[in-house]
């Protein structure tokens, strides 16, 4: 079983973790970036990169937002927590960075997305009451929020951010509809951002008041408030995630020809296996699939990711004034990736790499990570790792017996565990609520997708159908399926039985700690006067 | 995925369920018993046998207490409970039977035992609070008790088996340890009733106010007071479960000579699979390979179930005088069998026949059931089926997105669903509080055993070990490991491909209905004005 080990002894450092700033960004896959080997310069990120340690292979544990986000907020994989898609609210049992960290006296603040549902009807059903401080925390999964703002529908009367663009002056009812994803057609009609047709043309909303600017401002101004006062936050950006719309002048620094072409083959399109080709057939891939739609959504994510790492900068230099950068734990990810017409899809779910494979950054600011600085780790990551991650530099107690993930800080200090890391990641797509599955005519409980990725191998095993497996050495891009090629049935029963082990090895027990299990093990006659089978 | 199917129309049937009768026995194994076939006369079962069906297929989830009463308890697999161990707590967003029958203005009422432990550290930790009477149900896992009696303690003080053994004049403060378990050497010594020399001795306790008869005596008393009120009883005897003693004369109607002996083979002992060999090890398994003790131990469990046969004859008389027996829906089985001495082990827990194989009748009284009445069915039940059968008889909401059994009344009334029943059970060890993980070196998260067992195989992966297969039809007594035999390789892959379809597809989301997932399929547009990938 995977253990978190506390890599932070009282060694006398002098730079130890106060604080911990937990950026996350939406929709963001790795190979885009500078920082990656990618096309959009990302100076900030690089200039954060080098304070730390960058992962090359950092994935998520389930490419949708709900279910990546979930692990990510409780260290535990998609099948452990069960929030297996959007808006499933979160089971009573489960618990969160935001309770570990608000247990410890040190309120988890929130700026931005959390794609949080709580179980209310789980809650009411168990007939469990909370006091009005407690409500609020359980509303939104253990975080403290300065402001939830999760950036796909109007924001509500009296929000924050709603109120500040009418302080700014963008007028009506709908000024996030109108303004901040709406923009005007060259005629001065209205044109929808949620039309990808229109995803070049400017934001109505200026530059500085756009979602992205506005929450580094919100997070600059608590940075600044917090003094000297340990703080813990989770900066999570709406962008590049869809409506695709950009504030000038990010809508218009990259065109058609400035981006990557889709990774994809004819050969793809060609008796696909069964789920891909269920996936080929959403509205999203149907439209991604035409060279005219990438050719206008992808440069205006790159104008996004750049205002990003523009507005990180500001974030950063601010930082670095305050002597803040010294003393703060710094994660920088994205709860998935982006297809954007690569296999003839759009959007993410589906476990190419270009959806599960993310940007990683840790910025350790222990001396004992002084060794790392500046250097790429190989190893691969999960979502699961930022809970134990962040506990460990604080040095709170790790909960091993429901985290599943390992702390990174093993890595950045190179300790004994960093010898005997994880050798893959794991995935979970539950397609339940996508159309894909009327497509294929199955009921909700027949949709589950397990994936696991080594350094060779992608295997991906269907419920009810023949499995998919690419060989990421021979194919990179990932064209060939080779789930049924008779030449690699060795290395599928090896694949599945990752699965079988990863499946079976899960904490379900979670109710009693490692020390509990061990206090209470061949205890019956020491712990309750219990006497069996004695003669 | 397996669904519980509703199968009681409204037909104008003129008998329906109106109250529900869940008797449990703790520790018995079917094969002892003569409604099975066995050497212990049981005319009270039979006679029950004839009014509903007979069950030769019936296996526990898990042969140990805890998790296999949680399964019972709640429909679901002790991978989905996650309560896998005795007195581990149940996880706060589980919910069982009391709970359901709860909210349908039904109570579960409770004389017995139960195992239960709530998960106070989970609440407190949530901070959720509960009002008192609340708080009553969450303390016994939705059951309202007439008695919540475990039978492995002395009752607390002002606990009523405890007051009525002191008003009918068992003196001192233990009355439990020294009448109930409690015996006289023949030297006028106390002879303490833990230790198997001394099972064979009288307890001091009078048969008609022993456990077995009190719990009797207690429901007859609760079926009169109710009336015609509708009702439902868990009536959940401690025995034939240690401490093994039996009151006069049913100590001393069954000698040496009388029972089986132990199923087991000095091959067994030859080069052992490794935890079976650690299994071996155990205290209990070391006194039950001696002769004696097996010999001094079997006679005592044949009297207990004698006794339960006898004071359930009571109970059936009473119910018939009532006409109770027309209109309750009885359910008769075990929470696990007993191995004393079979394989070298002692106690249960290990997935031989004689562990996990329990009896079960179901007796339902609707006309629709009137063709089965008095049939033996070799279909597979598994404890996971008690809930929704329940659940069924009342015509109360399935819970299809939770309950992961079946409901036995597709068997009963031989509905559509009994044609495509299922052709296997499963069955679940986590020996991590067992001193077996001290003898093999491994920790508390490293000690699941999975079992899967059809008509013909039984196959159990072990974590971290080769796994064992028995041939059920070659060798019927479970005598040779096929667990690494080149000949049965197919066999075995087969085997652990049913395992891995069963963890892979149990039901992990369970926040939200089928019904909702439906409404919520492809629905983004619909339900949320949300446009993705439009061009």
């Amino acid at each position: 079983m995977q253990t978190s080990e506390r890599s932070s002894p009282d060694d006398g450092s002098t730079r130890t973790t106060r604080n911990v700033l937990f950026i996350m960004c939406d929709q963001l896959r790795a190979d885009y970036l500078s920082l990656y080997g990618g096309r959009i310069p990302t100076p900030n990120l690089e200039r954060l990169a080098r304070r730390g340690v960058r992962f090359d292979r950092a994935y998520v544990n389930s490419a949708v937002c709900g279910p990546s986000r979930t692990s990510y907020y409780t260290g535990r994989y998609p099948a452990s927590h069960r929030v297996t898609w959007n808006r499933v609210p979160l089971p009573l049992d489960e618990q969160t960075l935001g309770d570990y960290l608000g247990a410890a006296g040190l309120p988890l603040r929130l700026l931005g997305k959390t794609h949080f549902v709580p179980d209310r009807a789980g809650l009411a059903g168990a007939h469990f009451q909370l006091d009005p401080e407690r409500r609020r925390l359980f509303e939104e999964g253990g975080f403290d929020p300065i402001e939830r703002y999760d950036g796909h529908f109007e924001p509500a009367s009296g929000s924050p951010y709603r109120d500040y663009l009418q302080s700014r002056g963008y007028a009506g009812d709908k000024p996030w509809t109108d303004y901040v994803i709406g923009s005007r057609a060259e005629d001065g009609s209205d044109a929808s951002g949620w039309l990808l047709r229109n995803a070049a043309l400017p934001a109505r909303v200026r530059a500085e008041d756009s979602e992205t600017a506005y929450l580094t401002q919100c997070a600059i101004d608590f940075v600044t408030a917090q003094g000297d006062t340990p703080w813990a936050l989770h900066l999570s950006y709406i962008k590049p995630h869809w409506p695709l719309k950009a504030p000038a002048p990010y809508n218009a620094i990259y065109g058609p020809d400035d981006c990557d072409k889709p990774i994809r083959h004819a050969c793809e399109r060609e008796n696909p296996h069964p789920v891909f080709g269920a996936y080929q057939r959403l509205e999203e891939s149907v439209s991604f699939a035409r060279d005219e739609v990438w050719r206008t959504a992808r440069p205006v994510v790159m104008g996004l990711v750049q205002q990003i790492d523009d507005e990180l900068g500001r974030l950063f230099d601010h930082m670095e004034r305050l002597g803040r950068i010294d003393d703060t734990l710094i994660l920088f990810t994205s709860d998935h990736g982006d297809l954007a017409g690569d296999h003839w899809l759009g959007e993410k779910e589906y476990f190419f790499e270009s959806a599960i494979r993310v940007p990683c950054i840790v910025v350790d600011p222990s001396n004992q990570a002084d060794a790392t600085r500046g250097k790429v780790s190989e190893q691969f990551v999960e979502c699961i790792d930022m809970v134990p991650t962040i506990l460990d530099a604080l040095a709170l107690d790790p909960r091993t017996h429901r985290v599943e993930g390992r702390s990174l800080l093993a890595l950045t200090r190179n300790t004994a565990a960093a010898a005997a890391w994880r050798d893959c990641v794991f995935g979970q797509l539950d397609y339940a609520y996508r159309e894909a599955r009327i497509f294929l005519g199955r009921g909700p409980n027949e949709c589950q997708g397990w994936m696991v990725r080594d350094t060779r191998y992608k295997y991906i095993h269907w419920e009810g159908y023949s499995p998919q497996l690419f060989d990421l050495q021979e194919d990179p891009q990932e064209f060939l399926d080779r789930g049924t090629d008779s030449a690699l049935c060795a290395v599928r029963k090896a694949m599945h039985q990752r699965l079988f082990d990863w499946l079976s090895e899960r904490k379900h027990r979670a109710t009693e700690t490692l020390e509990q299990v061990e206090a209470r093990t061949h205890a019956h006659e020491r712990m309750m006067g219990i006497q069996i089978g004695k003669w």
